[in-house]
Protein backbone atom coordinates (compact mmCIF):
# COMPACT_ATOMS: atom_id res chain seq x y z
CA UNK A 1 0.00 0.00 0.00
CA UNK A 2 1.48 3.55 -0.82
CA UNK A 3 -0.35 6.54 0.99
CA UNK A 4 0.73 9.73 -1.08
CA UNK A 5 1.02 13.04 0.62
CA UNK A 6 -2.31 14.66 -1.01
CA UNK A 7 -4.10 10.67 0.28
CA UNK A 8 -2.84 12.59 3.71
CA UNK A 9 -4.53 16.07 3.01
CA UNK A 10 -7.77 14.30 2.13
CA UNK A 11 -8.21 12.04 4.90
CA UNK A 12 -11.02 11.93 7.17
CA UNK A 13 -9.54 13.39 10.61
CA UNK A 14 -9.95 10.94 13.05
CA UNK A 15 -8.62 8.23 10.51
CA UNK A 16 -5.56 10.44 9.83
CA UNK A 17 -4.67 11.01 13.70
CA UNK A 18 -4.97 7.43 14.15
CA UNK A 19 -2.55 6.34 11.07
CA UNK A 20 0.19 8.78 11.84
CA UNK A 21 0.00 8.24 15.57
CA UNK A 22 0.27 4.45 15.15
CA UNK A 23 2.90 4.89 11.95
CA UNK A 24 4.84 6.44 15.10
CA UNK A 25 5.64 3.15 16.54
CA UNK A 26 6.27 1.91 20.04
CA UNK A 27 6.37 4.16 23.23
CA UNK A 28 6.28 3.18 26.95
CA UNK A 29 2.99 3.96 28.34
CA UNK A 30 3.35 6.60 31.03
CA UNK A 31 1.22 7.93 33.56
CA UNK A 32 1.82 11.51 34.50
CA UNK A 33 1.43 12.35 37.74
CA UNK A 34 0.84 15.98 39.17
CA UNK A 35 -0.65 18.05 42.09
CA UNK A 36 -1.94 22.00 41.60
CA UNK A 37 -1.01 24.92 43.91
CA UNK A 38 -4.86 24.37 45.42
CA UNK A 39 -3.99 20.51 45.86
CA UNK A 40 -5.82 18.69 43.33
CA UNK A 41 -3.72 15.63 42.17
CA UNK A 42 -4.09 14.67 38.33
CA UNK A 43 -2.82 11.30 36.40
CA UNK A 44 -2.64 11.03 32.85
CA UNK A 45 -1.22 8.73 30.34
CA UNK A 46 0.92 9.92 27.36
CA UNK A 47 2.79 8.51 24.93
CA UNK A 48 5.53 10.85 23.76
CA UNK A 49 8.64 10.75 26.42
CA UNK A 50 11.97 11.33 24.48
CA UNK A 51 15.53 10.77 25.69
CA UNK A 52 16.93 14.24 24.97
CA UNK A 53 20.66 13.79 27.19
CA UNK A 54 22.23 12.20 30.36
CA UNK A 55 23.73 14.53 31.33
CA UNK A 56 22.35 16.05 32.92
CA UNK A 57 19.46 13.41 32.57
CA UNK A 58 16.50 15.18 30.11
CA UNK A 59 13.82 13.71 29.03
CA UNK A 60 11.28 15.69 27.07
CA UNK A 61 7.24 15.40 26.49
CA UNK A 62 4.97 16.53 23.90
CA UNK A 63 1.95 18.80 24.64
CA UNK A 64 -0.68 19.14 21.79
CA UNK A 65 -1.91 22.79 21.40
CA UNK A 66 -3.53 24.57 24.52
CA UNK A 67 -2.50 21.65 26.45
CA UNK A 68 -2.04 24.74 29.48
CA UNK A 69 -5.81 24.95 29.85
CA UNK A 70 -5.49 20.93 31.15
CA UNK A 71 -4.86 19.85 34.31
CA UNK A 72 -1.70 18.00 33.62
CA UNK A 73 0.34 21.01 31.81
CA UNK A 74 -1.45 23.20 34.01
CA UNK A 75 0.03 22.07 37.32
CA UNK A 76 3.34 21.37 35.92
CA UNK A 77 3.89 24.85 35.09
CA UNK A 78 2.50 25.75 38.32
CA UNK A 79 4.69 23.90 40.37
CA UNK A 80 7.54 23.19 38.34
CA UNK A 81 7.34 19.27 39.29
CA UNK A 82 5.55 16.20 38.07
CA UNK A 83 6.24 12.38 38.21
CA UNK A 84 6.47 9.57 35.33
CA UNK A 85 5.09 6.30 36.16
CA UNK A 86 5.44 3.00 33.97
CA UNK A 87 2.97 0.50 35.13
CA UNK A 88 3.24 -3.51 34.32
CA UNK A 89 0.79 -4.77 31.04
CA UNK A 90 -1.62 -6.10 33.26
CA UNK A 91 -2.77 -2.67 34.54
CA UNK A 92 -3.52 -1.31 30.99
CA UNK A 93 -7.11 -0.87 31.39
CA UNK A 94 -6.83 1.66 34.31
CA UNK A 95 -3.98 3.39 32.53
CA UNK A 96 -6.00 4.18 29.45
CA UNK A 97 -8.78 5.48 31.70
CA UNK A 98 -6.70 7.78 33.10
CA UNK A 99 -6.88 9.81 29.60
CA UNK A 100 -10.92 10.39 30.02
CA UNK A 101 -11.91 13.91 30.48
CA UNK A 102 -12.52 13.80 33.99
CA UNK A 103 -13.64 17.37 35.52
CA UNK A 104 -10.74 19.64 37.38
CA UNK A 105 -11.81 18.51 40.73
CA UNK A 106 -11.79 14.77 40.21
CA UNK A 107 -8.79 12.94 40.91
CA UNK A 108 -7.73 10.12 38.02
CA UNK A 109 -6.06 8.53 41.15
CA UNK A 110 -9.16 7.51 42.61
CA UNK A 111 -11.16 7.22 39.44
CA UNK A 112 -9.17 4.47 38.13
CA UNK A 113 -7.72 2.48 41.40
CA UNK A 114 -4.48 3.64 41.26
CA UNK A 115 -2.98 4.67 45.09
CA UNK A 116 -0.57 7.92 45.13
CA UNK A 117 2.06 7.64 47.03
CA UNK A 118 4.65 10.22 47.97
CA UNK A 119 8.66 11.27 48.72
CA UNK A 120 9.19 13.42 51.35
CA UNK A 121 9.84 17.06 49.86
CA UNK A 122 8.77 16.21 46.87
CA UNK A 123 4.74 17.56 46.43
CA UNK A 124 4.24 15.83 42.88
CA UNK A 125 2.26 12.46 43.45
CA UNK A 126 3.26 8.97 42.62
CA UNK A 127 1.56 5.77 41.66
CA UNK A 128 2.30 3.48 43.95
CA UNK A 129 1.62 0.45 42.23
CA UNK A 130 3.99 2.25 39.29
CA UNK A 131 7.18 -0.26 38.41
CA UNK A 132 9.54 2.52 37.30
CA UNK A 133 8.92 6.11 39.46
CA UNK A 134 10.64 9.14 38.79
CA UNK A 135 10.57 12.69 39.64
CA UNK A 136 10.81 15.16 37.31
CA UNK A 137 11.85 19.12 37.13
CA UNK A 138 10.50 21.09 34.83
CA UNK A 139 13.24 22.75 32.75
CA UNK A 140 11.80 24.67 29.82
CA UNK A 141 9.15 24.79 27.69
CA UNK A 142 9.43 25.43 24.10
CA UNK A 143 6.33 26.16 21.67
CA UNK A 144 6.66 24.27 18.41
CA UNK A 145 6.21 27.01 15.82
CA UNK A 146 4.99 24.68 12.80
CA UNK A 147 2.13 23.21 14.57
CA UNK A 148 1.93 24.86 18.12
CA UNK A 149 2.86 21.80 20.43
CA UNK A 150 5.08 22.06 23.00
CA UNK A 151 8.34 20.07 23.88
CA UNK A 152 8.47 20.14 27.75
CA UNK A 153 11.55 19.47 29.08
CA UNK A 154 12.34 18.42 32.45
CA UNK A 155 15.49 16.83 35.06
CA UNK A 156 15.19 13.85 36.88
CA UNK A 157 15.72 13.64 40.20
CA UNK A 158 15.23 10.54 40.89
CA UNK A 159 14.88 6.82 40.04
CA UNK A 160 12.98 4.52 41.91
CA UNK A 161 12.56 0.23 40.68
CA UNK A 162 12.96 -2.55 41.51
CA UNK A 163 16.82 -3.49 40.99
CA UNK A 164 16.96 -6.95 40.46
CA UNK A 165 16.46 -5.72 36.59
CA UNK A 166 19.53 -3.57 36.84
CA UNK A 167 22.70 -5.00 34.68
CA UNK A 168 26.49 -4.68 36.01
CA UNK A 169 26.65 -2.04 32.69
CA UNK A 170 23.40 0.18 34.17
CA UNK A 171 20.88 -1.07 32.25
CA UNK A 172 17.30 -0.85 33.39
CA UNK A 173 15.47 -4.26 31.39
CA UNK A 174 11.44 -3.15 31.00
CA UNK A 175 11.17 -6.05 29.84
CA UNK A 176 11.81 -8.15 32.55
CA UNK A 177 9.32 -5.42 34.47
CA UNK A 178 6.60 -6.26 32.25
CA UNK A 179 6.19 -2.91 31.32
CA UNK A 180 3.11 -1.97 29.36
CA UNK A 181 3.96 -0.36 25.79
CA UNK A 182 1.56 1.43 23.46
CA UNK A 183 1.07 2.15 20.04
CA UNK A 184 -0.83 5.19 18.93
CA UNK A 185 -3.96 6.26 21.47
CA UNK A 186 -5.03 3.13 21.71
CA UNK A 187 -3.49 0.34 21.18
CA UNK A 188 -1.32 -1.97 24.18
CA UNK A 189 1.74 -4.42 23.70
CA UNK A 190 3.57 -6.70 25.52
CA UNK A 191 7.24 -7.19 25.08
CA UNK A 192 10.26 -9.70 25.06
CA UNK A 193 13.32 -9.01 25.42
CA UNK A 194 15.38 -10.33 22.23
CA UNK A 195 18.90 -9.52 23.02
CA UNK A 196 21.17 -6.78 23.44
CA UNK A 197 24.20 -6.31 20.59
CA UNK A 198 27.81 -5.37 21.64
CA UNK A 199 28.91 -1.86 20.03
CA UNK A 200 29.13 -2.15 16.58
CA UNK A 201 32.56 -1.42 14.63
CA UNK A 202 32.91 -1.84 11.30
CA UNK A 203 34.15 -4.50 9.37
CA UNK A 204 33.20 -6.40 12.77
CA UNK A 205 30.80 -9.59 12.92
CA UNK A 206 27.52 -8.49 15.63
CA UNK A 207 27.68 -9.90 18.99
CA UNK A 208 25.53 -10.20 21.82
CA UNK A 209 25.93 -9.64 25.48
CA UNK A 210 26.00 -11.62 27.80
CA UNK A 211 23.25 -11.37 30.21
CA UNK B 1 16.17 1.03 44.36
CA UNK B 2 16.54 5.06 44.64
CA UNK B 3 18.87 7.16 42.55
CA UNK B 4 18.97 10.69 43.49
CA UNK B 5 20.04 13.29 41.31
CA UNK B 6 23.41 13.51 43.51
CA UNK B 7 23.89 9.60 42.41
CA UNK B 8 23.35 10.19 38.83
CA UNK B 9 25.57 13.52 38.92
CA UNK B 10 28.42 11.14 40.51
CA UNK B 11 27.75 8.38 38.55
CA UNK B 12 30.28 6.89 35.26
CA UNK B 13 29.47 8.73 32.28
CA UNK B 14 29.30 5.53 30.50
CA UNK B 15 27.04 3.91 32.94
CA UNK B 16 24.83 7.01 33.33
CA UNK B 17 24.56 6.86 29.73
CA UNK B 18 22.91 3.53 29.77
CA UNK B 19 21.02 3.87 32.42
CA UNK B 20 19.18 6.95 31.24
CA UNK B 21 18.76 6.05 27.81
CA UNK B 22 17.20 2.32 28.65
CA UNK B 23 14.92 4.44 31.03
CA UNK B 24 13.55 6.41 28.20
CA UNK B 25 11.85 2.82 27.36
CA UNK B 26 10.51 1.21 24.10
CA UNK B 27 10.97 3.03 20.86
CA UNK B 28 10.68 1.71 17.22
CA UNK B 29 13.77 1.44 15.63
CA UNK B 30 13.92 3.27 12.96
CA UNK B 31 16.88 2.81 9.85
CA UNK B 32 17.41 6.85 8.57
CA UNK B 33 18.49 6.23 4.66
CA UNK B 34 19.70 9.80 3.22
CA UNK B 35 21.55 10.45 -0.13
CA UNK B 36 24.55 13.28 0.35
CA UNK B 37 24.87 15.37 -2.84
CA UNK B 38 27.29 13.80 -4.31
CA UNK B 39 25.50 10.69 -4.74
CA UNK B 40 27.09 9.04 -1.45
CA UNK B 41 24.17 6.98 0.40
CA UNK B 42 24.25 6.13 4.14
CA UNK B 43 22.10 4.21 6.46
CA UNK B 44 22.15 4.37 10.24
CA UNK B 45 19.87 2.93 13.25
CA UNK B 46 18.00 5.92 15.65
CA UNK B 47 15.59 5.38 18.65
CA UNK B 48 13.97 9.18 18.91
CA UNK B 49 11.60 9.18 16.92
CA UNK B 50 8.74 11.37 18.07
CA UNK B 51 5.11 11.94 16.53
CA UNK B 52 4.42 15.94 16.49
CA UNK B 53 1.12 15.74 14.91
CA UNK B 54 -1.18 14.36 12.48
CA UNK B 55 -2.26 18.11 10.35
CA UNK B 56 0.36 18.25 8.94
CA UNK B 57 1.64 15.15 9.54
CA UNK B 58 4.95 15.57 10.88
CA UNK B 59 7.98 13.24 13.00
CA UNK B 60 10.45 14.88 15.11
CA UNK B 61 13.92 13.27 15.73
CA UNK B 62 16.35 14.15 18.26
CA UNK B 63 20.20 14.61 17.02
CA UNK B 64 23.18 14.81 19.81
CA UNK B 65 25.49 17.82 19.88
CA UNK B 66 27.89 18.33 16.31
CA UNK B 67 25.49 15.29 14.40
CA UNK B 68 25.76 18.04 11.68
CA UNK B 69 29.63 16.11 11.24
CA UNK B 70 28.33 12.82 10.53
CA UNK B 71 26.62 11.89 7.68
CA UNK B 72 22.99 11.64 8.26
CA UNK B 73 22.30 14.76 9.40
CA UNK B 74 24.67 16.68 7.40
CA UNK B 75 22.94 15.02 4.27
CA UNK B 76 19.52 16.10 5.94
CA UNK B 77 20.30 19.49 5.53
CA UNK B 78 22.00 19.24 2.38
CA UNK B 79 19.34 18.10 0.54
CA UNK B 80 16.17 18.15 2.54
CA UNK B 81 15.16 14.67 1.92
CA UNK B 82 15.75 11.42 3.94
CA UNK B 83 13.63 8.30 4.50
CA UNK B 84 12.28 6.45 7.81
CA UNK B 85 12.71 2.81 7.89
CA UNK B 86 10.99 0.07 9.97
CA UNK B 87 12.80 -3.87 9.78
CA UNK B 88 11.50 -6.80 11.26
CA UNK B 89 12.82 -8.02 14.31
CA UNK B 90 14.52 -10.81 12.96
CA UNK B 91 17.09 -8.01 10.92
CA UNK B 92 18.06 -6.90 14.44
CA UNK B 93 21.71 -7.72 13.73
CA UNK B 94 22.31 -6.03 10.39
CA UNK B 95 19.71 -2.76 12.19
CA UNK B 96 22.21 -2.57 14.71
CA UNK B 97 25.24 -2.62 12.93
CA UNK B 98 24.43 0.66 11.01
CA UNK B 99 25.62 2.13 14.11
CA UNK B 100 29.40 1.20 13.53
CA UNK B 101 31.45 4.44 12.45
CA UNK B 102 32.29 3.67 8.61
CA UNK B 103 34.14 6.03 6.38
CA UNK B 104 32.46 9.07 4.85
CA UNK B 105 32.79 6.76 1.41
CA UNK B 106 31.30 3.72 2.53
CA UNK B 107 27.46 3.22 2.37
CA UNK B 108 26.07 1.14 5.25
CA UNK B 109 23.63 -0.65 2.84
CA UNK B 110 26.29 -2.61 1.47
CA UNK B 111 28.24 -3.20 4.58
CA UNK B 112 24.83 -4.77 6.50
CA UNK B 113 23.88 -5.95 3.68
CA UNK B 114 20.39 -4.20 3.13
CA UNK B 115 19.78 -3.10 -0.44
CA UNK B 116 18.70 -0.16 -1.54
CA UNK B 117 15.06 0.82 -3.13
CA UNK B 118 14.08 4.58 -4.82
CA UNK B 119 11.25 5.81 -5.57
CA UNK B 120 10.65 7.81 -8.57
CA UNK B 121 11.61 11.60 -8.54
CA UNK B 122 12.71 11.13 -4.55
CA UNK B 123 16.37 10.82 -4.16
CA UNK B 124 17.00 9.37 -0.45
CA UNK B 125 17.37 5.71 -0.29
CA UNK B 126 14.65 3.14 1.05
CA UNK B 127 15.72 -0.05 2.69
CA UNK B 128 14.18 -2.50 0.78
CA UNK B 129 13.93 -5.31 2.62
CA UNK B 130 11.99 -2.90 5.51
CA UNK B 131 8.09 -3.34 6.39
CA UNK B 132 7.05 0.18 6.76
CA UNK B 133 8.73 2.67 4.74
CA UNK B 134 8.27 6.71 4.98
CA UNK B 135 9.74 9.36 2.89
CA UNK B 136 10.10 12.62 4.50
CA UNK B 137 10.63 15.78 4.00
CA UNK B 138 12.65 17.97 6.23
CA UNK B 139 10.94 21.53 7.42
CA UNK B 140 12.73 22.70 10.40
CA UNK B 141 15.22 22.14 12.78
CA UNK B 142 15.66 23.65 16.54
CA UNK B 143 18.62 23.46 18.35
CA UNK B 144 17.82 23.03 22.30
CA UNK B 145 19.98 25.22 24.17
CA UNK B 146 19.84 23.25 27.31
CA UNK B 147 22.10 20.93 26.08
CA UNK B 148 22.98 20.99 22.64
CA UNK B 149 20.78 18.38 20.93
CA UNK B 150 18.64 19.09 17.89
CA UNK B 151 15.27 18.68 17.46
CA UNK B 152 14.56 17.89 13.52
CA UNK B 153 10.97 18.17 12.39
CA UNK B 154 9.84 16.97 8.98
CA UNK B 155 7.10 16.47 7.14
CA UNK B 156 5.60 12.96 5.57
CA UNK B 157 5.43 12.89 2.08
CA UNK B 158 4.70 8.63 1.60
CA UNK B 159 4.15 5.97 3.35
CA UNK B 160 4.70 2.32 2.12
CA UNK B 161 3.92 -0.72 3.88
CA UNK B 162 1.47 -3.73 3.87
CA UNK B 163 -2.05 -3.20 3.87
CA UNK B 164 -2.77 -5.94 5.23
CA UNK B 165 -1.77 -4.46 8.63
CA UNK B 166 -4.06 -1.68 8.49
CA UNK B 167 -7.36 -1.58 10.26
CA UNK B 168 -10.46 0.16 8.66
CA UNK B 169 -10.26 2.96 11.21
CA UNK B 170 -6.36 3.33 9.82
CA UNK B 171 -4.20 1.89 13.22
CA UNK B 172 -1.36 -0.19 11.39
CA UNK B 173 -0.61 -3.03 13.48
CA UNK B 174 3.23 -2.98 13.66
CA UNK B 175 3.19 -5.91 16.09
CA UNK B 176 1.53 -7.83 13.44
CA UNK B 177 4.43 -6.46 10.79
CA UNK B 178 7.00 -8.24 13.66
CA UNK B 179 8.58 -4.75 13.65
CA UNK B 180 11.70 -4.20 15.43
CA UNK B 181 11.68 -2.52 18.89
CA UNK B 182 14.98 -0.93 20.64
CA UNK B 183 15.65 -0.08 23.91
CA UNK B 184 18.54 2.64 25.19
CA UNK B 185 21.13 2.09 22.77
CA UNK B 186 21.87 -1.94 22.07
CA UNK B 187 18.84 -3.44 23.69
CA UNK B 188 16.25 -5.00 21.05
CA UNK B 189 12.71 -6.59 21.73
CA UNK B 190 9.48 -8.36 20.18
CA UNK B 191 6.25 -6.78 20.60
CA UNK B 192 2.91 -8.73 21.35
CA UNK B 193 -0.46 -6.52 20.80
CA UNK B 194 -2.31 -6.85 23.95
CA UNK B 195 -5.20 -4.97 22.93
CA UNK B 196 -6.75 -1.81 21.80
CA UNK B 197 -9.51 0.09 23.47
CA UNK B 198 -12.28 2.37 23.25
CA UNK B 199 -11.64 5.79 23.89
CA UNK B 200 -12.24 6.41 27.77
CA UNK B 201 -15.35 8.09 29.62
CA UNK B 202 -15.31 8.71 33.04
CA UNK B 203 -17.82 6.99 34.79
CA UNK B 204 -17.58 4.08 32.31
CA UNK B 205 -16.01 0.68 32.13
CA UNK B 206 -12.71 1.19 29.85
CA UNK B 207 -13.63 -1.43 26.38
CA UNK B 208 -11.77 -3.18 23.71
CA UNK B 209 -12.35 -2.61 19.87
CA UNK B 210 -12.93 -5.84 18.24
CA UNK B 211 -10.16 -6.35 16.23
Amino acid sequence: MHIKINDLLSMNERYRATLINSLAGYKTAVLIGTQSKTGQTNLCIFNSLIHLGANPALFGLIFRPKSEERDTLRSILETGYYTLNYVSSDLYKQAHQTSARYDNNQSEFAEVGLNEEYLPEFEAPFVQQAVVKIAMKLEEKIELKINGTSLVIGSIQDIIFDERTLSKDGFIDLTQLNTLGCIGLDAYFNSTLLSRLNYAKPGERTTEIDL
